[in-house]
């Protein structure tokens, strides 16, 4: 028995396109080969079996933490050894979006990326607002477009004011990436109740990554006074690949010095959920980032804890991510806005082309990997996307 | 044969308290009467009976148009001389929230409100951003947390900074009322592609009252530069029955003039989806506004054919709000924030005391009604909540 990352998803074989299915990917001896938990559940799950036969992990997300470990210890136990027929090859299935996507919340947690968009929209205040290192500044994006790595993302029109002040309607001319981490809630808190720091993993099932395509030129006209709307509401990608959160014990890193004190609820001495995460970011085939998660100022503990201090509740399948993960050096940032320098200095790929933002039939991949237990590396998968022309 | 509103809700008796049904209010000559169409859609709606049986709304909002059509005309043929045994007293049901929401998206279209609080929030700038007659500002809430009426809401706790610049956390002292207008979204639309105004009424099924509780303190300090969170996440309350758009015909205006050249999807001139919707809002039983819908800036049509220009799509269930109702006069406002001058001019109520904000056990009610045809009332019912005390 080795140890392996075990990641859940949702997906079709060429035979039953009609059939979903919960799969688990496997890795090491198996790697490439998915473990079919739809049919091995009672073999292999027992009693838990009847959690996968929707083909979804919805019902595994309202089952709860017990539940959870239940599950993803008989998997340890039995990947390796369990019956090849259960197995199927990872290339030869279509993988779907996993869960019903509740409220997605995304916050803004990086230091490195909120000074670096704070001096390119605000460059005559400090970069960083008065409340941002004391409290994960967040907002809610809309679920009903999240979508599986892997689907086409259209290029959104809408309004954007020129350089000269004129208001204008067409295709975005500044569209971007933002390279994010995610947490995928599974048990529920009630309405009125709060999160502390302690209860997150007894929340969050796992994580995903995610790519939270961005409209700069739409963000900037619409985004005074409450926030980004249409710049970021057409497509939000998530990797197909669900980690649980206990597949990440190793990789727990302190987070960042916090420079100013921390309401109770925010304070996490002596607590541990930062995550050395490394990130890499392929623009067409070339590598243009790895940005790393371990910089990022706020843990998703804190995020929880926060969004739910004023007694908002948390149901199966809410999704909530990080914002764009930058590190503190260039090669580190998650967003095309600021590894141009807000489009002024444009990348040029090895094919001599140059890129500000994203042109029509670019694509843009984001895998990620962190440390396991004994030198095993947890494969967090890639979330990829590509451009397609407005409609 | 009489016309009559015939909104729908979902209502479980105390008889059987765990089987919900879908309800009908009914009014006229069986006002204070609920048609029960869970038991009475095969005598009444005939093939289009199924629909009902789960109880709530959702398999009718996902029907579309021509079903809503052929339902609503089937009842208004019927509802006055069904057999009554098909219906119950409304006071001795419980109403329950009547669909599943998918996204929620508040907008901002009272350019009355908006000026107000750009008076308070940002006295030093114009009281309209530069945006706001070219777009209807809006940004996603948190669905999980719309409740129904009837529902405590429970004082949030959050961070707020004092006047002398202190960060403090502790129970809201600014909790306020924002008195709404919602969408209720029946059809959906593709990935990618826009709903144009003139498809308005093919996606909408019906319209509710909402009140999107806000606490103001929480939303100053955390709303820059990503927009309100917390200050509006811990609950918003909507009326048990969703009132067809349907039977709002009779209630359609032409709304304001508009001031700046609109781009083409949002121009509206010789469309009249302005609504003559009167509000009233009770304080502890007391009348402290009238609202009129009427003087809306942007209307609803405006708003979807916005919230989807960018290609996002919507799903049956989306909910759309209004954003807070506010006339041109003082006895006119939607909230509290505008009715006591950011709190520095308290209401007296009839029982001596004075108000600001909302304290613990106040109760608010908020009802509407509009013309219907031939000197008919279409009653939109009320959306009522009290508060209790934090956590």
């Amino acid at each position: 028995v080795t140890w392996a990352t075990l990641p859940y998803g949702s997906f079709t074989t060429p035979h039953e396109p009609g059939r979903l299915r919960v799969g688990v990917r496997l890795d090491g001896p198996r790697a490439g080969r998915v473990l079919d938990l739809t049919a091995a559940g009672p073999a292999l799950v027992g009693r838990h079996a009847g959690l996968f036969l929707g083909g979804t992990l919805d019902p595994l997300l309202a089952a709860g933490p017990t539940v959870w470990h239940e599950v993803r210890e008989s998997l340890l136990a039995a990947w390796d050894t369990a019956d090849e027929r259960f197995t199927v090859p990872a290339d030869a299935v279509t993988l779907h979006l996993p869960w019903t996507v509740g409220d997605y919340v995304d916050f803004y947690a990086s230091e490195h990326h909120a000074a670096n968009l704070g001096r390119l929209f605000r460059p005559d205040s400090d970069p960083l607002t008065p409340n941002w290192k004391h409290l994960p500044i967040g907002y809610h994006g809309r679920s009903g477009t999240v979508v599986v790595s892997g689907t086409p993302v259209r290029r959104p029109r809408g309004q954007r004011r020129t350089p000269d002040g004129e208001v204008v309607f067409g295709p975005s001319t500044r569209l971007d990436m933002e390279v994010e981490f995610g947490f995928v809630v599974g048990a529920g808190s009630r309405l009125g109740e709060s999160v502390p720091q302690a209860a997150f993993a007894d929340h969050v099932l796992g994580v995903c990554l995610v790519n939270d395509w961005s409209a700069r030129d739409i963000q900037a006209w619409e985004y005074v006074p409450l926030g980004p709307f249409l710049g970021k509401s057409f497509a939000t990608s998530v990797s197909p690949w669900v980690v649980p959160l206990a597949a990440l014990e190793s990789a727990r890193v302190a987070p960042p010095p916090r420079d100013v004190p921390l309401q109770a609820y925010l304070d996490d001495r002596g607590s541990r959920w930062g995550l050395d995460v490394a990130f890499q970011v392929h623009l067409n085939g070339h590598p243009v980032s790895r940005p790393p998660l371990a910089s990022m100022y706020w843990t998703g503990a804190q995020m929880l804890a926060h969004l739910t201090v004023n007694g908002a509740s948390v149901r199966p399948g809410d999704l909530y991510a990080s914002g764009t993960v930058s590190g503190p050096e260039p090669g580190q940032w998650g967003s095309f806005i600021e590894l141009t320098r807000g489009g002024r200095e444009p990348l040029t790929l090895p094919d001599r082309t140059t890129r500000t933002f994203l042109e029509d039939g670019d694509e843009v991949v984001v895998s990620a990997v962190a440390p396991g237990p004994d030198g095993a590396v947890v494969d967090l998968g890639s979330v990829a996307g590509t451009i397609v022309p407005a409609a």
